[in-house]
């Protein structure tokens, strides 16, 4: 079956809410979602798009409502959460290194529930390197090929391959061309994904 | 049964999602929705909350967004719709009148209609005296009251109560002091309403 592309910034608040549930999702809809990490912070930046910086009320509403969100979907999460990341680059650079080695979705999740969870920022320590342990891989060996020129030339690549599909923020899905936004437009993904349109409510 | 607060402006564009299946809404769920027209465009000014504006790719992905949740709605559209409303503060001006009379959720909805089907601005001729005919309503006597300083008062009064109460987008639900802001939240509203939290899938 073909996968429906799943492009995500660690450090992205709604995106958690995708990444924890999308091992279940995948498992019960028989969809393979292909994990592909970029910098939306480069692509919101260049597009003047800055959502909730400076704009304290429909700040305090987005943590409302993602806490209501997560809460619905059964996930742990302890708010507030740290944020902005201030290692964002480097988490997800890291995510880059486990796309080419296989371990991106399993990381992913793992620094997201600590993050979420634990109160630990994604891309800092300990956060970081417990993630990398916890999925067999050696910290310092992981975080010296994310620090190099080759993954930093891929990161920029996956967020101009991003940008050039019309991705805008983080979660996005994209499936047979046509672009999803956000983890509220998941199911209406699915629903493309298996009918060619949006149904009301997916089987 | 308590009503649900629904905080709108004509104007939105994802309002039209809830205000053309409000009616049924309320039939099915037996939830009654109390109407309330404020000025929107006044708070995303005050807030610098400009979505859409010089942001292209995010626009274009919004129509394209609408027009399948019109379709999964099984709502009448034809887009491109004229966009933004030249008239936005005379068509809500007269929802306010509407609201005092109460004829302003027959006046939304046609209005609505009118403006998406049809390609006709709200608050433009023929939209407005068309729009307030098929209500039953005198263009000339009710244009006349819209422009009156008192509804210029009670839609500045609107507004500033709508901001008092955390809202900063249209539509808006609150219930309950809990506040929900888009169409895609309309189910979480209902199931606070029901229920004090939000379930996954509302009866």
């Amino acid at each position: 079956m073909k996968p429906i592309d799943f492009w995500f910034s660690i450090g992205s608040t709604y995106s958690y809410l995708t990444i924890a549930r999308l091992a279940e999702v995948e498992r019960a809809t028989g969809i393979p979602f292909r994990w592909q990490p970029f910098s939306v912070r480069s692509i919101m930046i260049d597009m003047d798009n800055i959502p909730f910086a400076k704009k304290p009320v429909k700040a305090a509403y987005m943590w409302r409502d993602l806490e209501r969100r997560a809460s619905m979907h059964g996930l742990a999460a302890n708010f507030p959460v740290p944020y902005p990341l201030a290692e964002f680059d480097l988490a997800n650079r890291v995510a880059i290194v486990g796309e080419a080695e296989g371990w991106c979705a399993d990381y992913t999740q793992a620094t997201y529930r600590r993050w979420f969870r634990d109160g630990q920022p994604s891309g800092g320590d300990p956060n970081l390197p417990d993630s990398l342990r916890e999925i067999g891989q050696d910290p310092r060996s992981v975080v010296e090929r994310a620090n190099s020129p080759e993954v930093e030339r891929a990161y920029q690549a996956a967020t101009d391959e991003a940008k050039q599909a019309g991705v805008f923020g983080s979660p996005s899905f994209i499936v047979q061309g046509e672009l999803f936004w956000g983890d509220d437009r998941l199911d209406d993904a699915i629903s493309w994904h298996r009918e060619g349109r949006v149904v009301a409510a997916p089987e």
